[in-house]
């Protein structure tokens, strides 16, 4: 590119790649460490997030609470790795992302690997991305 | 509200609310009618569906052809009732809503009734709201 074009201002499919993966990488972060908090950090404040129960929660500090109960409990010392199979800018500043989750539960009921596929809803706000709607689906097969 | 105070141009909650009733509508009629064509036709050529099996169909054309395929067979004659929770402008023209869905089987191995929530992200094109991602779970309690 020559100097005298400037980077077009949109979001080019690298970016949203990169996004996702930079909130997909502190969401793994966060659940390998147990920290509710810092897992509903990256949330918006009025994101919606729906489990693999079905269960709706609506804003972060319910995001960030149900997620601590969960690390707390059912999967306490369980660890998690996301890999995101599409990311896709569908507006300035919005990024819809689908990604692959491996869950390892070391002990307890619900022992053993999980894995399922979320939709990721990312906005931008204040140079920084946020999620705003997260939802997460069991893969069928070892239900 | 002052006439000399023109609406605001963004979206209003009333109109989030509205994109996702008749976005809901569509998709409620495309299955009572077992039309599969009809049911992709709001999506956009990009949309991601990640079904209650947690599978990801990529593009228009796969979410017609998938739900072709069980209008055909193992949710014949079915039908569904949808509804709105919440919805949300996270950005211009583009609207996150979480909806209940309701199916009722009348006959075969997954007769009777069903329950799940799904989040829906709806974009406007050319004046009219489309569905990008689209991403069902089953309730929990039913499974």
């Amino acid at each position: 590119m020559s100097i005298t074009q400037p980077p077009a201002k949109s979001a080019t499919s690298s970016d949203s790649t990169s996004a996702a993966g930079e909130v997909l990488a502190h969401l793994e972060r966060a659940w390998n460490d147990g920290d509710g908090h810092a897992f509903g950090a990256v949330f918006t404040e009025d994101a919606d997030f729906v489990d693999i129960r079905g269960d709706h929660h609506a804003g972060r500090p319910a995001i960030a609470a149900g997620h601590q109960g969960i690390f707390d409990s059912i999967y306490r010392g369980s660890t998690v790795s996301y890999s995101a199979e599409s990311a896709r800018e569908v507006a300035p500043g919005v990024v819809v992302a689908v990604a692959g989750g491996r869950l390892e539960a070391p002990t307890g009921p619900l022992q053993g690997v999980h894995r399922s596929h979320f939709t990721l809803v990312l906005v931008e706000r204040q140079g920084t991305w946020a999620v705003t709607a997260f939802q997460n689906t069991l893969l069928m097969e070892q239900r």
